[in-house]
């Protein structure tokens, strides 16, 4: 019995499926684009051998990477869900090794930053949450590897690991967008213009409010049960690809 | 069909079920009393009628309101699971009641201090997506008043917004957490102190510490498919309690 019973049709439900799809990639999007605005036109642009803007890569990093990136992984389960699952778990887990790469390098960033100015590393909430997730973050996707894709794994395993898997997964994805706020947060606060807003402060925000929303809507299509995982697949002949 | 296989006992399941209930309520009375203790000890303490610790009751409403009796309003479906619907809903919107008088009154307090000091009023991240959280939750609220507790409204709607309720209802309580996380890194910058650590500011970032885990214990009982409600009443007598 599922949790839900819907009584959306399929034809209704398809369309705000397709819709939100998109606006979610139109939001994605933006906060890659704002991002890079921010930082290349109000906070001094991109460079790894100038020590006073090698931070700029570390936001840009990790919105490209632990937000975008992380959240079409999540959103490839949705967007095909009528197709069978092995090639989907590949692009889940490439996407999600590319999101863990951009994380990494996001954290050298404001590393080499820190030391070249000798500021202290990992004073901050935001730096405390945000090694916590990147760590995490490398366990899931280990624990992912050997629980969905070693064929060796038994079945029962699988099914006792992928609801912990998801639970976990999701509520991290949501975690790393509440540290991309304290990090906006932490930017803004460092400009000294606030509490007067100028044009960066005001982008920042947006920034903030745009991850809010592209979050908002990849928790809603990974959610709602109206666009679960259409299992076309026989039963029998599911095993072959799960 | 379940969207996953349950492949846990019933006793296994409920043994890691009460423990992750006792865990929650350990660690969102410690996001309470750390609330307090950072306030109250390292900030000034209380008062109404002082306009420089007026604020104080700002991050102590929102954690005790917010925060703590959000996510305890929401996992009473869970620790109620296998009783009756009705009384458990009246439960569920009395306790986001009191959540969303303490956030009335959480906002009076900053509005209060900011306008004794003449500090300007909404420009930060945090405020922007504070004051959307709290209207969306009334409007949540409301939403599921007319939903779920009208006699009036018709069961075709109420399955058309049940999955919307939860996951709005999931998503805004996350971001609650997030919109404190922001709080809290406000408030220890505010210190001056930073990047020093002293006993405030460490207390503040564990305090954002035990938020997270507060909300993710919450959010994992919720999504965990064998901590779902039991439905002990035949489908017959169902339509009596719903």
């Amino acid at each position: 019995m599922d949790r839900y019973d819907s009584v959306e049709s399929p034809t209704e439900s398809t369309r705000s499926f397709i819709a939100l799809v998109v606006l979610s990639q139109v939001f994605g999007l933006l906060a890659v684009v704002l991002t890079g605005v921010w930082l290349g036109k109000y906070w001094g642009g991109f460079s790894w051998t100038n020590a006073s803007t090698v931070f700029n890569y570390h936001p840009l990093f990790m919105v490209l990477g632990l937000v975008f990136l992380y959240g079409d992984a999540i959103l490839v389960y949705r967007v095909f869900r009528a197709y069978r699952k092995l090639p989907i778990k590949i692009v889940h887990a490439l996407l999600h090794m590319l999101a863990f790469l951009f994380g990494v390098l996001g954290i050298k960033a404001v590393f080499d930053f820190h030391n070249a100015l000798t500021i202290p590393n990992m004073y901050s909430l935001h730096s405390w949450l945000g090694i916590t997730a990147i760590v995490v973050f490398g366990l899931q996707w280990v624990g992912g590897l050997i629980g969905f894709l070693v064929p060796q794994t038994p079945q029962s395993a699988r099914s006792k690991l992928l609801p912990i898997h998801v639970t976990i997964g999701s509520f991290l994805y949501l975690l790393v967008i509440a540290v991309c706020i304290s990090g906006i947060t932490e930017k803004n606060f460092f400009s000294k213009a606030y509490p007067s807003l100028r044009t960066a402060e005001v982008i920042g925000n947006i920034l903030g409010i745009t991850l809010v929303i592209f979050g908002g809507l990849v928790f809603y299509l990974v959610q709602h049960p109206n666009y679960r995982r259409i299992d076309v697949i026989s039963p029998e002949r599911r095993a072959l690809h799960e």
